[in-house]
């Protein structure tokens, strides 16, 4: 069932993720207006010009009568994007988010919203981010990806429901689980990775040797660091936003690195295949489903 | 300047390292003759079909009469092979390998060859591993691939260079250094991370929720667990051979991780930015420079 058309669309930080989401509506019909809103004029005037947005808004007052709001700017900023919607828009309108982490956006967005917390949708598109800005944006981003909403208990069943028939619009599938599922999941295969491709490779960096040692690194190096060029602001926020749940990943990661100081102290080749022997049976299980 | 033929190339171990030496150096008219010794029949019947070799060679005695030797073998089982070389080739004969760690292939061929060890040439092609076999090989692998030479003492000068011009023939760039050095620089950029990819996979797979965490795992962990696929015999073996330097690897890897954990418990942002920036502006100028 095709949901109804959005009348009017505010976008909060218009990047790869914002203007991908309009671009996607836009294309099946599904939104009458956009309004652009954040800090970069030259990337607001490229959403502008590729018409992802049809107007753009100083700030977030420009939000007033929108029936959705999408908050798609880096994680730390929502507090404060979420303190000037809540003076901004009426009663009825719909506010949601796309940041990487949910339980410290809930507690911004409860903390701004008050008793209209029954609005707010949280919401996390799983997405590639390595291109960034408007200029990145394209309308099929989101086919065959998932987008994971964390409804607390107050959230309001139609306005979960219109969020989620949108984000199904644009191709996605839709899982719900509680937001502190969620921290622990994507601690877990996102966050934690990132932490420890951008280690490795500092580490790395910091020897006098360094140029040598890099002048040697093949595909596997490669491979295994590409998530290391990714943006030190955003992974700074997501690892600060996200660090109970990371706190307890590196934990386990410390005792798989004692484990294998073991078993290479004690020369222990059955164990060492014998963990290799499960990674990889595990990867190549996975890369089959996945593919 | 163009070297001089091989008159018969012995190949043990007929795969995609050994097999594409072979296409290589025929392609250039720089071999008559190649015999592939090998465990496995209708691999070395492959070989054979796709002339990669001009016969099959039963056992290491088939080397008898070759001007060069060339094992590429997985390192454990090349104590054996060096062993069996011994006692079949002439001492005119140089013999070379391939294998991934050079300290522990070094000492099996001076336990082996003793006073002719002075012909024996440790050499590390940098090439890819992911397919096997010979059905895997071809003529280009090694094109604008580093070779790494890691002669001993009484290495002969002369051998040293026939394996360095062949190599370079093949359009490699050739690289010579320690042994020890060549085991303290592949400890860092290729066992560690395959370590750590590994146990990456290995404790996400343990957990009960196993199959809920991978599903929600992105293009960002494809990359950086590609390598924990790899072959659980070969990085056993890889793990065992280099594991005085790999050990030194994971305690400084040891050491990043507690500073991770001590930044976060501290929720220090200066801090993790500083470790991901610096991390960042690394790996994206070492892709810059190895694109």
């Amino acid at each position: 069932m095709t949901p109804q058309a959005v009348e009017k669309l505010a976008l909060v930080g218009v990047g790869l993720i914002g203007g991908s989401f309009a671009l996607a509506l836009r294309e099946r019909g599904l939104v009458r207006e956009v309004v652009g809103i954040g800090r970069s004029r030259s990337n607001l005037e490229q959403a502008l010009e590729r018409r992802i947005i049809d107007s753009i808004g100083h700030d977030c007052a420009a939000a007033r009568d929108a029936e959705l709001v999408l908050v798609a700017t880096p994680v730390a900023q929502m507090p404060r994007v979420f303190a000037d919607l809540a003076k901004a828009v009426g009663d009825e309108c719909i506010v949601t988010d796309a940041g990487s982490t949910k339980q410290d956006v809930i507690r911004g967005a409860r903390e701004a919203f008050g008793e209209r917390m029954t609005r707010f949708v949280p919401a996390h598109p799983i997405a590639g981010t390595e291109k960034n800005g408007a200029a990145a944006a394209f309308a099929s981003l989101y086919e065959g990806r998932k987008v994971v909403l964390t409804p607390e208990a107050e959230t309001n069943p139609c306005a979960l429901a219109r969020v989620q028939e949108l984000w199904r619009a644009c191709g996605a599938e839709v899982r719900t689980m509680p937001a502190s599922r969620h921290d622990a999941i994507f601690a877990a295969v996102s966050h934690l990775p990132h932490l420890l491709a951008f280690a490795l490779v500092d580490e790395l960096a910091s020897r006098q040797e360094a140029a040598e040692f890099f002048a040697y690194a093949a595909s596997g190096f490669r491979d295994f660091t590409r998530i290391a060029g990714s943006d030190p602001e955003m992974w700074r926020d997501i690892s600060v936003a996200n660090r109970d749940a990371l706190q307890a990943e590196l934990d386990r990661y410390g005792k798989q690195i004692e484990r294998l100081r073991h078993l290479l102290q004690d020369a222990d080749e059955a164990g060492l295949e014998e963990m290799f022997r499960a990674a990889s049976n595990a990867r190549r299980a996975w890369e089959g489903r996945s593919a």
